[in-house]
């Protein structure tokens, strides 16, 4: 335990794609070679404290890993917000996932009335959060899923309008009389050949906010992206999301996001599965699209 | 001439890119097919007119194309601000080209104190004006040209602190001696593999201003764009302008822009031939990249 830091004990790891970037080295948030522990957020324990401002007995939001126990600086672990409630939430709608929605769609791509919005793997984490995010804002929402259960919970759940079965509908056909008009916002979670299919329905002045890679991480070279003439064509507005970038301001999204779980105006569906020798399964699911909401390991 | 419309000379006549565009029928300013005249904008001498506010003996900013003599409807022709001298320079710093350089730089990428700007054909009509823009707004830019010649008139005339000659030098290892912390923008003005050399050297939080294709003009397919993952890696944004969005801003640019020109803090470079029978060979050499300057052809 650093002088001055706090030993914990975790008690939710969250799993996230990002860390298939992490195994092949290609993250900036840092790599894990064979031999070292998974890294990954956690909400964990305080076990034994020297830090005043973090006491044993309560939770903090660390990165943990996927580890039991964890040692921490204090400046590295943050006291959780007690409002938070399930603490897991931290890891999602109230943490990175959601930070993630609420900043690709309201701050980054300004998603209002009037917009038809494509969300892939809607029912994933920072999916599902998007989505509803985008129906409070009044948009028209579309979404993209891997099952009948996915795209029915999509359109009863989340504000989705219509839901697009990717393992047995045509996508390019779907958009086509789902979007007459075109697709004003584009959430690229997923990279791949969705981006190109979406970018051919994409409206004039449409916005894509590119932010994870979930098809290209088995792969070792990096995909081309659409091509400068269509989005001259369309006058698009392409932009790279890190949500790392937006750290500073996550206490105004808890803020803007807390009244909305509290009334039930949004929620989160979590993939929840317990004890650390069920996070590679997990985390292997994940990667397959066979979870069902965000994934989180609880010890 | 149509009722109520103006018969006018062409006086001179503005040769760009895009019309390749046009020849191929992929442009949505319009199409030209064989034995067509080929469109093109125009400052021309109103002959004869029936419209009041269009007299006689004035001069008109229209769609005159490639001909000496052209008819148009009333709201067809504009009447040239008289402040305009020489006349063709509504053609050039004070007409679509320079109103695209300050749309690209100015609106769509906010260039200022502080940003390293990497415009490619800086002598070119729009990257001229482009580079003088920037540098006024306290920018940093790095050219790129086709000669020696243009890369000295660049660095003399135009504001630009180093030019790069495309035929002799090495881009790529330039941009990384003259930009060691990055390009935080590039106004692409070309397309083909330059767009993925500047992106390599992105900064992070770069803007990119898609605005034309001149590598790709002669072929028949469309080249892929930057990989999602560099342009996440590096948060860049990307965004493609279509100068006839920004007719309603004219005046506007304008206004900004005569003073400018007035004192002596801008200026245009035109390479300009005389007579309709040499436009032919002029739009062969811009498309060369052979032209010095904005191209105009006087009649």
């Amino acid at each position: 335990m650093p002088p001055g830091g706090v030993l914990c004990r975790t008690r939710f790891l969250s799993l996230d794609p990002y860390m298939r970037s992490q195994i092949a080295g290609r993250h900036p948030s840092g790599t894990v070679a064979p031999g070292e522990a998974m890294l990954g957020e956690t909400v964990s324990e305080v076990l034994r404290s020297d830090a005043p401002e973090l006491p044993a007995g309560r939770l903090v939001r660390c990165m943990g890993g996927w580890r039991e126990y964890s040692a921490h600086a204090a400046g590295e672990a943050r006291l959780l917000d007690e409002e938070i409630t399930p603490p897991s939430h931290a890891l999602s709608i109230l943490g990175m996932t959601g930070l993630t929605a609420w900043a690709g769609m309201v701050w980054q791509a300004g998603v209002g009335e009037g917009d038809c919005v494509l969300i892939p793997a809607v029912t994933g984490a920072v999916g599902s959060a998007a989505a509803q995010f985008c129906a409070l804002h009044g948009a028209r929402v579309i979404g993209i899923a891997g099952s009948p259960e996915k795209c029915r919970f999509a359109t009863e759940s989340l504000g989705v309008e219509a839901c697009i079965n990717r393992r047995t509908e045509d996508i390019d056909a779907r958009l086509g009389e789902l979007c007459p008009t075109g697709i004003n916002v584009y959430f690229d979670l997923i990279g791949g050949s969705l981006l190109h299919t979406a970018c051919a329905h994409l409206a004039n002045h449409g916005r894509i906010v590119l932010c994870g890679l979930m098809a290209e991480y088995n792969r070792s070279g990096r995909e081309p992206g659409p091509s400068p003439g269509l989005l001259i064509a369309r006058r698009a507005q392409v932009s790279g999301l890190v949500v790392y970038d937006y750290e500073s301001r996550r206490s105004e999204y808890v803020r803007e996001c807390l009244p909305l779980l509290r009334e039930g105006r949004i929620h989160q569906r979590e993939d929840s599965s317990r004890g650390l020798e069920s996070a590679p399964e997990a985390f292997c699911r994940l990667m397959r699209g066979e979870n069902f909401g965000k994934v989180v390991v609880a010890l």
